[in-house]
């Protein structure tokens, strides 16, 4: 497990500072398990950190203490720490922690916390008479995040190149009579073997028919020959996602299947070829999504070019058609993202091309290099 | 693939529509995919329910709509169902549907909708003039859910009986010298030969010092003689979720490991002995905890007794202390939940045993069943 350093973690709180003071906070309480890592280090699914001008708080409770203890004796120590027990309501341990270190004007994560506990603070703060306000704030700690340092390209690019040792294993698991479910299990094996810790997501091996759902998973039926596969995959090295699609042709491919194929192969190179600095995520989207629609293929794509990957297998940049709910984001060198254009004939089949690219000064680099052409087994 | 039946649904429907009524609301907006999942059968990690008097309208995006389509022509057809394209933001679709149908008391869920996505829907509607008032409700759905119906009752005690098909390929993986991360990989495979379509969490394989941390999951450590090693695992069957831990000594245990297993062993067996209708969760979690501090291991067992089993694999009733931020849970019939404490001592290790259990009429069923004794290999 290599982890960034306390130097890296000490760039990341100064980034988050920034924000404090510009938006004249004295803290900022984040909750996301991916937000707390990414400030931290510390990996577990409970924890809440309070970010102020000064320190990194993080409430955590007994399951977790023994490992946060080692994190901080190592050259991996969250700079400027506190540990703060949290005996048994994490709600109750974060008003405490706010009322104890005496911050009075408190950010919090509109995406990340519910009505619900929003209410509960605000509620308690009140009735305790605290001297607290809390006070909204959006993507701070995303912000930061959608923008990739050196040790997290040198992981996303580690977790995507090995994608290339799976390939071999998932690919001698495919033949006739074989279930999707079978393939699936090899597919994991081979990723395990590999060494990613997990699974960045539930594995899709999705034939004949089930090829036409794009988020279909795996089931118990056998491949026969004339189907359409979609195999979508991914695994987390080191905290970071990676996430590779390639669609094989069982037996000859008809006509139709190759050009229903060409057509998606061809919309993946145009929307790879539109990525570099300055551009609009939605023009990314475009390319892929244009191409599609003039091979009388636009229905059949439905879903978004794409998705940002870093310590989340979704997270920004969304790569998609404009939307009134979510900010536009403009690219720019060191984010991550998948380019997925794909088209799906109900009663016919799916294809699905997927890569992982980095944004680089001039373009683009792909992470997954595998071959794109159709594969016929 | 066994899904609940038409007319079973239809009675989830009605549980829901008494909550409505109860609460004057003309419709509830339901958001967590395993609500989703319970009310309309739809399995996808995207979607948006309305439920309301008379009718379930679900809005859901291309990539699930043929597989919805599918499910409305087999007899788990969702009752009274309207589906609702959503072209391209979930949230504005929400607004239009809301409009067009015609309701003006709107319920949400405040435990699952953030405090930003709540912002959005409210000036939306202002913006628009739009007649609708929104209600922040608690609970609706999982208070249904809380208690199992018969066919999923059966579920989880097959889901839970096949971990017995698990566990002899476990330990055939454990020995001397062997990493966690393979016996989690043989684990993982033995799980998927026993037919579960996913795990249920990332599986834990905690060995020697990391066995005292309670949430570890599996690295690189190779075993070595004299280790406790904690395995924890489940699998999801049909949508629903199993969880077992047991705890292996690797060679024989010297007297202080015995007397250590023995306590929490003993605190399992007070635990399960409470469990009856009537009892408070908090009187559960008392009964292992109470017997813990008298062995002297009361500051070694700092997380919570058990949590409930289902779509989730945590969810109500939660076994543990009483909290002031959330409601304490009296058990009933039909209730099923973890029963897993455990005593770790850093730079010793740690022990747990974990099984499941269905509240009966007159105490509790175990769904685990495998033999709880210390194992020595």
């Amino acid at each position: 497990m290599s982890l960034p350093s306390t130097a890296a973690l000490a760039q990341r709180h100064a980034r988050i500072r920034e924000s404090l003071e510009t938006l004249n906070l004295d803290a900022l309480i984040v909750t996301p398990s991916a937000n707390i890592r990414y400030l931290s280090n510390h990996a577990g699914t409970a924890g809440i950190l309070v970010m102020t001008r000064d320190a990194a708080h993080l409430l955590i409770d007994f399951r977790y203490q023994e490992s946060v203890r080692a994190l901080q004796a190592s050259p991996s120590a969250c700079p400027a720490f506190r540990m703060w027990d949290v005996p048994a309501s994490y709600e109750e341990a974060l008003i405490g922690c706010l009322s104890e270190i005496g911050v009075t004007t408190v950010g919090f994560e509109a995406a990340h916390v519910t009505v619900a506990r929003h209410e509960w603070w605000r509620e308690t703060i009140a009735g305790r008479g605290l001297d607290i306000t809390l006070r909204s704030t959006e993507r701070i700690v995303e912000q930061a995040r959608i923008i990739k340092d050196a040790s997290e390209v040198a992981i996303l690019r580690d977790a995507a190149a090995r994608l290339e040792q799976v390939m071999p294993a998932v690919l001698a698991a495919v033949r006739e009579g074989e279930t999707e479910r079978r393939i699936a299990g090899a597919i994991e094996a081979a990723m395990r073997e590999a060494g990613y810790e997990r699974l960045a997501f539930d594995t899709i091996v999705a034939s004949g028919p089930h090829s036409a759902m794009p988020h279909y998973r795996a089931g118990t039926r056998a491949l026969a020959a004339g189907d359409l596969l979609v195999l979508d995959f991914g695994g987390v090295l080191d905290g970071y996602c990676c996430d590779l699609t390639r669609t094989v042709s069982i037996g000859p491919p008809s006509r139709e299947v190759r050009r229903v194929y060409d057509a998606v192969r061809d919309a993946h190179a145009a929307a790879v070829a539109a990525v570099r600095p300055g551009v609009e995520t939605s023009a990314v989207d475009a390319a892929a999504r244009d191409l599609l629609r003039d091979r009388g293929l636009g229905d059949a794509f439905g879903h978004g070019t794409g998705h940002g990957l870093g310590l989340d297998v979704h997270e920004e940049p969304r790569i998609g058609k404009p939307r009134s709910d979510v900010p536009q984001v403009t690219l720019a060198p060191g984010m991550v993202f998948t380019i997925e254009p794909g088209a799906y004939l109900p009663g016919f089949g799916g294809v699905r091309i997927e890569d992982d690219v980095l944004v680089t000064d001039s373009g683009c680099e792909l992470l997954t290099t595998l071959p794109r052409e159709l594969l016929t087994l």
